[in-house]
């Protein structure tokens, strides 16, 4: 008998896949179409406590704001604007009522600078905390950003800093590595990672760049070599978004290479461009920072790939931390590039991981 | 420290909501008005191992039949269109992959009748085995049932017999009992309780008749004096859908106390008019069918208050076991008449129960 854990959930996922319908799967959120002028864009996610949280770490304020960032952050990376959420509650009965108030006040306090409501929930008795959150969002058809959207010769653009949510888990669960870090500092990288802010700020940029008839025309001779799922509606060629991407809420090389995957293409990252934090300069080891930065998650910044020029014209317009970090190439691999360094480019792989990671 | 269990489920989905708009809440789905001519509408459920469902009485199809069905019941219950469902399993790592695509296969084999896509999901590790479902649908503004528009003089309809859901789950966990009953009728009882069917083919009926204008002007002239809550767009009189309802997932006593609490009205209920399972008359004694019909549970018909000429109307073209069991009173009480027997009228209430029921 195959028990779950003899294939993982991922493996699990894969098989369950046969019962979804395959053009609504496969990226941070489902899309359904149900008008012309709006489809609707759905994502959800289960917490559990000691698995995902765990009051060591995490008091329930933040448990709430992390998992409404999760949820708003994949509405983001699929360009949907949110317009609710439901929550689903499994609580043992020991556990205190001010507790739970205190995870529906993170989560309200996160939601209420996107103007999302919760709209709905259920409270269960369970012998264990669980929390499960389904976000649901709309985005015009024609803007919908898909993994499986990156163009050889796209520019791939990271909305800020990587690995600052990994550094202040690190330092969370082990004050002492800290030392050398100011204050200030120690509480920006905790911060990053209890209370990550979902970029949903940055779809407004991306819209007014990309509206701009320059890029659409450019995009339209890109594009018609595309074959969409059958089952969709095919949009004309000159509609469709020239733009790619997903959330880094599994790590910036996890992002890269699932669009690359998604897309059929590859990618060449230069190693000195992925932003980081500044304290990692003189905290960690280069490796060590690029580590963080590629494995580490729960950045929850968007991972864009669109045409050069339009990609340069985000990164001004957005400042502080996004960057220009690479591109799309015709090859199948994800190469790491070290301009800096006397070191050959690497081959990113999941499941390698980037231990194998050497001078 | 008060806890959980202090104030119960019920009492601490009351305080959580204050944490969300008050005109989204309170019904069997949130309703978001997204478009002038469609509202979505959303509902959300969370199923636990050994509370919910069990491996004693309950397959993994039938649990997952069930769970997609009290979730459509929902929407059937709102007068939506089912959309889609994600889904969200908390699973231990040693049950076998077989138990959760099983629990699938039941899921889809419900949904699949109403063409209703599984959309998205989430598989974590947990210690427990959960299953959170998310329904959305869709209807148009002026067709959503809600529970508070029960207007003084409507017909109360019930969809379907009661009591059969509870029935079978008796025989299931004791087949004794059952030794009077014939095989058919033991397989109808235990059918009804493990393979529920939302009522969601009552919706085009409902539509039909009420599109009738004879019944929208008479509808306009009761609607008049209705407030709508304040930030919802109020629609013309005419315009407004005659009909509060809800389903009976919860009993059908539940359903009509919670449509009279929301709608400031009363009901007669007339216990002869109750339609039963054929079985319950040479099984159980009246009180005891009268107690699995009010009280039992799971039986998600649809429970519907309209205008008496709809209603005439709407239960011939159900046909089978749909039937007027009493109307809206001006009074607050709910109240059960006795036709045939010379008990005296008894007062419904939830926290009461039916235990007093006696001659």
């Amino acid at each position: 008998m195959t028990k779950v854990k003899d294939i993982g959930e991922q493996g699990l996922l894969e098989r369950l896949q046969r019962f979804c319908p395959p053009d609504v799967i496969g990226d941070d959120a489902a899309v359904l179409v149900t008008d012309p002028e709006q489809s609707l864009v759905v994502t959800t996610d289960m917490l559990v406590d000691g698995v995902h949280f765990s009051n060591a770490t995490t008091s329930p304020e933040d448990a709430g704001w992390r998992a409404a960032a999760a949820n708003l952050s994949d509405l983001a990376a699929m360009g949907a604007t949110p317009l609710g959420i439901t929550v689903a509650l499994g609580l043992p009965g020991d556990l205190s009522v001010n507790w739970v108030e205190s995870l529906y006040q993170g989560m309200t306090e996160c939601l209420q600078q996107y103007h999302t409501p919760i709209v709905g929930g259920d409270v269960v008795r369970s012998p264990i905390t669980s929390l499960s959150i389904t976000a649901f969002g709309q985005v015009h058809p024609n803007r919908i950003i898909r993994r499986g959207a990156a163009q050889v010769g796209d520019a791939i653009v990271v909305t800020g800093v990587h690995g600052a949510s990994h550094a202040g888990l690190k330092l969370l669960l082990d004050p002492q590595i800290g030392k050398h870090l100011t204050t200030t500092e120690q509480a920006a990288l905790i911060k990053a990672h209890q209370r990550p802010q979902p970029r949903l700020d940055v779809l407004p940029h991306l819209w007014k760049i990309l509206d701009n008839s320059k890029f659409k025309i450019q995009n339209s001779k890109l594009r018609i070599n595309n074959s969409p799922s059958p089952q969709s509606p095919v949009p004309s060629p000159q509609s469709l978004t020239p733009v790619a991407g997903m959330d880094s809420s599994d790590g910036l090389a996890d992002a890269v290479l699932q669009i690359c995957r998604a897309s059929g293409v590859g990618a060449v990252l230069e190693s000195s461009q992925i932003p980081l934090p500044t304290a990692f300069d003189h905290w960690l080891t280069s490796e060590q920072a690029l580590n963080y930065a590629l494995y580490g998650g729960e950045d929850f910044e968007l991972v864009l790939c669109l045409p050069p020029e339009a990609a340069k014209t985000l990164v001004q317009q957005l400042g502080q931390d996004a960057a220009i970090i690479g591109s799309i190439t015709s090859d199948t691999k994800v190469l790491l590039h070290h301009q800096n360094q006397k070191i050959p480019d690497q081959v990113l792989n999941l499941s390698q991981g980037f231990q194998h990671f050497s001078p």
